[in-house]
């Protein structure tokens, strides 16, 4: 059977994120699986690098299904973009070895926390979260650091304790002005739930001085949900890349 | 009585444009009624420098209203941030000389319209016009100079025959490419009902090599709307700026 990889743009404001859990309505996933059922005339599973949660963004989300179509690429791609939501777009579709699997060849993924601290703009209100405060964010680039690495990420973690691992890897970190507005760029080897969320909320509060800037060690050391700053809301989270 | 100022950015999207026309429900105007008359315990009127048409947006509309209110200006700016939509936002306030009327006393309103021809991007599908063709942006700079001066633009609007003037003049025109988005950006003391759109239609068929670069020309002197171009559609348009 021949194997399809998609790279995938999702404006997730009125999703329940990308994956169908139990019966949870409205997920990204579904609207593929609709699609693709009817495309090949039975049922057809999609898997994506890993979920987004309910309102996160995506403009370079992964995924692939199997199917025995005989449409050509650029065929499967125009049907997909007419019968998906406006607010859903592959952006291109490739046909790839039958042992390629999205989320378990993943090797990293890029996230993008995007901040407005300086004027709320109507047009971006969906994409960016807005709080005008005064952020500093040269203490921020320095507490980021600390997250370099490999660490036991539990503290950042929306999870209760697990018996899986919460060890992961940050390979890159970044924090950068765009015009008006700042974002956090985070490369790692696999997040935890709501991880980038509390990273970027801890930092935020680094910025604006409500937390100490050497307070990344501590929650790391402890790994102590309670010392990290509050989960930014979905609205301003984007998943940019997966590296395979 | 106090003269106030606004300048105010709107996502059209969701709205029957700027103005309140006899019945018409929904629109921009109307929210400011609203709020403004509830922040001062009667009915305020509120003038914009001009109509934008259904699902137009704006960047820099300008508005002034009339009022006793103790609040200050930024209270006031606070006040009505508050209570608006979240898909308008008034970005400056300030009071005014109790003569200044955003209307009368406009001299030019500078518009943008934004096309997609590389990609559809769902972040930006509610903003710019989408249509995957090759676009020649080039021939489209040269013949929209045709339209820089004084000219009768009954050709270029949605107009039936009319008594009033149809002459306008454009000040400035460019066709700039700005990322993967082409920007066209007029700046003229006044426009017609649709004018921007058709002319922003217009240049997009030439620039598609639809339409014969020297049609400009011949538009605006048989003042021949079957000559023009589509309107494109409304969510491409932005109000930029209104020059006093």
């Amino acid at each position: 059977m021949k194997n399809y990889r998609l790279v995938i743009q999702y404006d997730g404001t009125k999703y329940n994120g990308w994956q169908k859990q139990g019966n949870t309505p409205n997920t990204i996933q579904e609207r593929f699986y609709n699609v693709l059922s009817k495309m090949c005339g039975r049922h057809i599973e999609i898997f994506a690098s890993g979920r987004t949660d309910a309102g996160v963004h995506a403009s370079g989300q992964v995924a692939n299904f199997k199917c025995d179509t005989l449409l050509s690429c650029s065929e499967i791609l125009e049907y997909l973009n007419h019968y998906l939501p406006e607010d859903i777009k592959v952006l291109s579709i490739e046909e790839v070895d039958e042992r390629f699997h999205s989320r378990l060849n993943a090797i990293s993924k890029t996230y993008e926390y995007s901040i407005s601290t300086t004027k709320a703009d109507v047009f971006k209100r969906k994409y960016v979260y807005t709080e005008l405060v005064n952020l500093n964010t040269e203490v921020m680039s320095i507490s980021a650091k600390e997250l370099l690495g490999t660490h036991d990420f539990l503290g950042f973690s929306a999870l209760k304790k697990t018996k899986k691992s919460t060890i992961r890897t940050i390979n890159y970190i970044e924090i950068k002005k765009e015009n008006d507005i700042v974002k956090i760029i985070i490369n790692g080897n696999g997040f935890l739930y709501n991880m980038v969320r509390i990273i970027s909320g801890t930092l935020f509060e680094i910025g604006i001085g409500k937390k100490d800037k050497d307070i990344i060690k501590d929650i790391l050391e402890t790994k102590n949900r309670e010392l990290a700053g509050q989960t930014l809301p979905a609205c301003g989270l984007t998943l940019k890349q997966v590296i395979y």
